[in-house]
């Protein structure tokens, strides 16, 4: 690659993208949007953009008053609110970093988190003090304050968050910041080794913010009602806090209230048109409404975007018969985290029908400013649809390396891009499908096997809730697939039936040797299959 | 404002945004997207994404190759057809200045602009040779390049773009450009003194690209069929080269054939969704439907962009009535041009349809990132809907300054923004009214004539002791300009012996379609043309 020495700049300003524009354009273009929040006794919270506005602002002005310096981290430890998404403006337009702490996690690791972070402040939700109460022997944090979502009394010692807001005496000004100050971090819980810190910045959070919001990513504007279930802990709600800000839509939170009929509830009374979840979230609101197919009748035709692990067909085609469009999208945390979406092509719209479904099933093609590629042991692999490769990425809002932990460097490229660790085909047409992780490809007989793809096919049949096939040492093939299996309420099938199923839709080598009825399967925090259990109590299975 | 010392950088990739990866998603992602150009001789040309992406890089490589350095100027002079888009990306991928000149401007100005610009190579369509012949004692340009539009053979001493292209062996790579390098030019034609240079850099393209492509500005993706008819030699066609390719949608050029029939066909016969232009186009578009309203009975319900000039409401009404929809848009040279798009809002959405139509009719609420103002003599106006001040507007698509033209520093405000020139008023709700253009300029058919420059010609003449030039509504091209002359005594001279006066002198549109002779031309007390009072006096001049 050329460098140029000499290149002619241009005379556009130098706006730096940070967040502090999208909060004056929050209060001053759409300051009669409303942000709704479903609160811990089910009522619902409302309040317009002008009152968001007005108390970013203040949280701003109180941390600074406070004694918050550049670069501080301040942690958060709460729902997806209205009061957290003051947070996710106030603190960053302040100069300090959003921390979003995963609520989920063990205590122990939470306090390593916070540790590890520095964080100096902590906001916490009421509803959420026994966590707090947990861990605080364990962390060194300077301010604790407390939003006091259910109205009782702050316990001693801590600070109310309204107190602390009544602080500010609403002269903020913007601190100056560069593009590439950092906005936010999250740890990303990795299944090996200890979480690891990805530090967005306010040009990544922009830039992320646009490409989201384009009409083939989530298609997001002023005239949706937005409802993130994804938790604002978890990769900052896929960055929707922020897109949907931007485009000063109405926002519709859950709170704490993430089962199905709260969520449906709030789908309807609030009329949403987008919503966004994991899997496992959209396999309980399905299950809901197959149950009671009368109960809503009010709803949108929202689109309802997963992520965070493969959505399968059978509930993507299970969701149209209500008019309800399930988009599938992937990213990482270390991708802020969107990274393609799955729309179809105009060339492909006239396709069969499956061919369709399998698109709209696909990771999708990659976002504006996001690269992709899938490597081997020869190299870049051809996009043909059927050569595996490990993904990598590259863009302006993907991470290049985490916080504090230079050990981390062989997840990148001697070229610079970000190794995912899933393992893809790419088409002619640019859709990259997972077709497993690096570490749970199965490999028998010098073959690889895909367990994302049995799982799939699996979750497609009538009586399986839920699947998981894993890699068990074998004496003679190395490995074969061995496939743990869930069923549905008050459904039976065989082992013989599953592999009858299979056998059409497979290579003969790729159908499992073993199948294992079980009550669940275990997951990680976020949702995602823990594969590591199932292989750690299966891994002296007898073939035999 | 205070300055962060200390803050925290992120740990995001600092991938520059340049137009190199446009291009690249162009041939990866969506090489089966078709682009397709109405020729000369009202043929259609097609081909895809795949063979643009094949002959830009060739253009890249061939300019390169040809001794192009980095920041050299390359100007066009070319209709809106698959072969200017390959110069849109072929020029600033491999690091030069695409420049392009519009062929509507008098060949005096084309020629002070060439030289102004410094422009090194220069491509012109074949059909517009004469133009180039016109100019070619004025210019000093090293290398010009012929697109063989007709297939004709190129004249001698030119080199044929085709000829040009083959020189190109196909390894072709990209120079890396640090996101501020100069993208591109567009010269303005403004009120006063001479046309003045914006320096569009890669950031800046890429960021509108995301803004213009967004749901709530002109919703663009890649199941759309867009038709930019606002030719590529006027602010970069609004972007709409660059956002088109980014979102991979199929392209449908006019070529040189803007007339009403000729588009309607191509907005037919490519199943257009989406199409851009000024007002006069759209009102001899809405003449042809009026007369033969059973002609296109398969247009799709497409979105018309209007911009460059006001759209009158009547016109917006009009159209809805054949299922098309008119969306205002606002902006400037310097702007990119994007600004303002005018779509109602959630909570507006069930107003009155008079208050709608008057909301469609205003240029809108500000994109994300551009931020807005109204300055009076007392500072910042309210945003109450009613007080006007002077709009100024900041961001990171906006110029700071025009390219060698330090003297023309007011136009930019102390503290940074730039001053349009346009008299506002800005909505509780965000939406933003022209109230009051500059005052002295005529908008004729979405381009700028300059009362000024009229008026020191006019009293160049022998005959002609005053002369003031205003601007006066006319049916089709929205403005007209009427010439008040104050003869000197004694002296006499024709409306015609006028005209014939400045025909060599400025473009032919240019040219006041009325000559009134008048005894003195109003004065304010210091001295100036008091213009308000003959606007009123001419106001409703009889153009028959």
């Amino acid at each position: 690659m050329r460098t140029l020495e000499n290149s002619v700049l241009s005379t556009m300003m130098r706006t730096p993208l940070t967040l502090s524009h999208l909060l004056e354009r929050a209060g001053k273009i759409f300051p009669t949007s409303e942000i709704v929040t479903r609160m811990p006794d089910r009522s619902l919270h409302r309040y317009t953009y002008a009152d968001f506005y007005r108390r970013s602002r203040a949280l701003a002005e109180a941390l600074q008053k406070a004694g918050m310096q550049p670069g501080d981290r301040v942690a958060t430890l709460s729902w997806n609110t209205s009061a957290h998404l003051e947070a996710y403006f106030g603190i960053p337009v302040a100069g300090g970093v959003l921390h979003t702490l995963n609520l989920r996690l063990h205590p122990t690791d939470i306090a390593y988190i916070i540790n590890h972070a520095e964080d100096r402040f902590l906001i916490v939700d009421d509803v959420l003090i026994k966590l707090y109460e947990a861990i605080k022997d364990h962390i060194n944090v300077e301010k604790v304050i407390v939003v006091p979502l259910t109205g009782k009394p702050v316990p001693e010692g801590l600070t109310s968050y309204e107190d602390f807001l009544a602080t500010a005496t609403g002269d903020f000004s913007y601190p100056d910041l560069p593009e590439d100050t950092a906005l936010g971090m999250c740890y990303t819980s990795g299944t090996t080794g200890k979480p690891k810190g990805v530090l967005y910045s306010h040009r990544s959070m922009i830039l992320h913010s646009l490409g989201s919001a384009l009409p083939d990513a989530l298609n997001l504007g002023q005239s949706d009602v937005l409802t993130p279930v994804v938790p604002m802990f978890h990769v900052m709600a896929w960055g929707l806090p922020f897109t949907g800000i931007m485009v000063g839509c109405k926002i519709a939170m859950p709170g704490p209230h993430l089962d199905a009929v709260n969520l449906l509830d709030l789908y309807e009374s609030e009329q949403v048109s987008k919503t966004a979840g994991v899997p496992t979230i959209w396999m309980g609101v399905l299950q809901a409404l197959q149950k009671e197919p009368t109960r809503w009748t009010k709803l949108l035709p929202m689109e309802m975007v997963v992520g965070g692990a493969a959505a399968p067909e059978a509930m993507i085609r299970a969701y149209d018969t209500f008019n309800l469009k399930v988009v599938h999208a992937w990213g990482m945390t270390e991708m802020s985290p969107l990274g393609t979406v799955s729309r179809i092509k105009q060339n492909l719209a006239g396709s069969d029908p499956d061919i369709l479904y399998a698109l709209r099933a696909c990771q999708g093609m990659p976002m504006p400013m996001v690269e992709v590629r899938a490597m081997n042991e020869h190299g870049e692999v051809p996009w043909d649809g059927h050569t595996m490769g490990e993904l990598e990425v590259r863009g302006p809002w993907v991470a290049q390396s985490y916080f504090k932990q230079e050990s981390e460097r062989d997840k990148w490229s001697a070229d610079g891009w970000f190794r995912t660790g899933d393992v893809v085909t790419i088409s002619s047409e640019g859709y990259v499908k997972i077709t497993d992780r690096t570490k749970d490809l199965i490999k028998s007989g010098g073959e690889w096997i895909s367990s994302l793809d049995l799982e799939n096919l699996l979750m497609g049949h009538p009586a399986v809730r839920e699947a998981a096939v894993i890699a068990v040492t074998h004496p003679r093939w190395d490995e074969r697939p061995l496939a743990a299996i869930v069923l549905k309420e008050g459904a039976s099938v065989t082992t013989e039936e599953l592999r009858a199923y299979l056998e059409p839709k497979v290579a003969k080598f790729w159908i499992p040797d073993a199948f294992v009825f079980v009550d669940e399967i275990p997951r990680t925090s976020t949702g995602k299959f823990l594969k590591m259990q199932l292989r750690d109590k299966f891994k002296d299975w007898n073939w035999e």
